[in-house]
């Protein structure tokens, strides 16, 4: 069976006469487009221009909602009622499917943003805003988590799709769960070997913890970091290195 | 044949630890509600809550989009991009749509609010917007316009369905537009001839105009001032009247 | 020697078109007016009014700064970095004192509103960013907290006024800290019951802890809950009890 | 007697995690900084940096209000109240202010950005709500203003001191006001040429118009549009050529 993997990563974060990322170079190597939705980042003039170029490039569109805090580009912890949660979220996801919609295009998943994400990782009550949001909205959207996650459990628990999400650039831990970032060796930083990584998990299932162990990992996407400068020269590289190595590199859709 | 009208009202206008409006009393005499989208007013939590208030009562749910002036209540006039101000549109129909689809409705129609509202009865350019957006998000979506209007003429050269709307509280010049809000006889400030003024334009299809002169009119829908503190009572009263005087009150998508 | 107290209430909490609080009548009874600043609530139009409306009244004006969180009214607890939050009390400081100046009067004191007050009372870097704002802006400034409290601990080890404030309506522990608005008995619900305990509070200077003990206290000031529809005869009532016990109801800047 | 002319640059017009402009490069070669202040731009954390920066390089401080409108950057009209305005400008000086005085520095000048700077060219109560704002809250503050504007007739009547501005990449008609950007004319497009104009306009007081007169001219400060990505090197090119004219280069307040 021909091995697949996605690449997503997160686009349409400038908002009015500001720029953030390279979507334009970065769509042409990633399969699936995060697309903030005005709330962290985004507005709808950059989310129906992000859209138009998602749909010219071939590149699947999911929602990307975050915490209201443009301020802080939703990277802040807030503390928010699950039920607030549920409905920024559907109001996300409507904002999105509006121009998603005027492009003749389908949303195909949802991955929170920044601290939204993070919070949701250890938080069932942020995790099951989130599944019942997707559940009320469009139960057909895939929802992209880290594997050892409570939006995982939720997710698969309430019959969602899930995509595992892999992190090329950080080291896990024996559990699976991200070594945190106040710890030293919190990121792979040496790119060549954060791609080869990248591949080994998808390819062979396993990668090495921070204790030096082997952790066998399921990998559905792959995130691309769209704020870093570099952005487009490591999806490309990635891209080459999982196509040589045998590995289909399609949209999530065609994985689950 | 029975004759028959909407009472449409403004709605959801509230926003985080502030109330405006009464939705609760309203909502039990109205047969259509304008929901605000977040940007002039309303939030999430809003939205969710006054979509929930109008199933309950059986009340049809429309778009109330507006500028993105909550300081100004979207009640400034604001130069904005057609292009902009279609995106703003098209968020903000996306964005109440995911609370309607949530509560298993369905989205009635559209209806501008305040500076929006009234620059596209001029402005051609804001009324394409508007129809634009409707075209490409939902183009059965009825449009709530003034009869002599550019979003009335736009709407119905592109094919989309327009209702007519009357405004008891106004007075009207001899060519069907209002009595600007700066004449000391803007408004009728009297309720009782308002809701005179308003079953005889929906019965016999005439009101009088500032000038002394019968103008005939066609009324599919009723505006309610849902920011009034009298809204209930009005709202009340003119059922009542147009009910005694044989016109059936009803939902827009009865009528058109 | 006369005893003497203040009474506090947060105001200019409205925004645009939307009111919260009843100003005008409260003003009538207290002395000191913790005016919001525009990030949790208000607005400038509101702000120049309410100082305006705290000249007419004699009331002493100081800044209420909060949260950038208008949706959650201030009131939701944010993760800010310690500079973030000493520039963004700054920024609230110098906008109100933009008016008072227009005024004519002196900024006398701040007071943390919502989250950002119960946040500063145990984390120190909060406290800190509180008291280095005070420090740069106008060390003469009084700051208003809970006499256990980090943000006393720290503005009085910094040498900047403290003054501590009473909450008549909450139920203390032992350690001088409020009982959480998780238990039970948070409240004192009665109002008379709660008016006595400030007046025993200041004019004897003992509480009832909720473990039924004495407990020696220092008040300097009263909190009134502006938000609270009852805000007016609260302060008439509680000022009146004062009074006759011979205490002086006067601003903070005549006390410390 | 020696000639001297300010240059003048909006600044701090970043925004949480967005970055606009080049302070740091810029601010090594103009005397005067017009600071956003959190309204069209900047938030409290740009606005503390961009002060410490323009105290680093000697470069005078400024306000630079505009319209609560970060979507539109500002750059959209806007109809607002004389006395809101007035409230809107107030605040942001506020703001601005508590980072200055927090720095030691002392605010110079006030240059309204944008929709603001343009509709107060010629509407007398945009004018008005400026200058107001600054006679209530520094009289001593220097008003930047087209020569031939409302901001700098109403400004000289009400007694407040008004710097002269001059575009150096802007056509000028004979009455000495702008050629508007629709005008294929508008913008003086060759940068040398532009430099050329701005050294004589200072240096013999004299600008050529667009229809081919000689046009006698004051010139206070010069204006160096800070987002363009080679205002860096404009300003210095312009700064070394004035120098090399014998003109000295200095802030506004050594020159009025």
């Amino acid at each position: 069976m021909v091995k697949k993997v996605d690449l997503n990563v997160d686009s349409g974060e400038s908002f009015g006469s500001y720029r953030i990322g390279n979507d334009e170079e970065v769509f042409k190597y990633v399969t699936s487009a995060n697309v903030a939705c005005g709330f962290h980042a985004g507005d709808p003039n950059v989310m129906r221009k992000t859209v138009k170029l998602a749909k010219k490039f071939g590149v699947a569109v999911g929602a990307h909602p975050g915490f209201p805090d443009l301020m802080g580009f939703g990277r802040r912890n807030m503390e928010v009622l699950k039920d607030e949660l549920e409905n920024y979220i559907l109001y996300q996801l409507g904002a999105l499917e509006a121009f998603v919609r005027a492009e003749g295009l389908e949303l195909q998943h949802v991955k929170a943003h920044g601290a939204l994400y993070n919070m949701a990782v250890t938080r069932r009550d942020y995790a099951e805003a989130l599944v019942n949001a997707v559940k009320l909205f469009n139960p057909k959207l895939i929802v992209v988590a880290l594997p050892n996650s409570e939006m995982r459990r939720v997710g698969e628990e309430a019959g969602v799709k899930v995509a595992y999400e892999f992190f090329a650039d950080r080291n896990y831990r024996a559990d699976g769960s991200l070594v945190p970032r106040t710890h030293p060796q919190a990121l792979v930083k040496d790119v060549e070997e954060a791609i080869n990584r990248a591949v080994k998990a998808v390819d062979q299932g396993v990668i090495r913890t921070i204790d030096g162990k082997d952790l066998e990992v399921v990998v559905h996407t792959i995130c691309i970091h769209g704020d870093s400068p570099h952005a487009p020269e490591i999806a490309k590289a990635l891209r080459l290195k999982l196509t040589e190595a045998g590995i289909n590199v399609v949209p999530l859709r065609e994985i689950l």
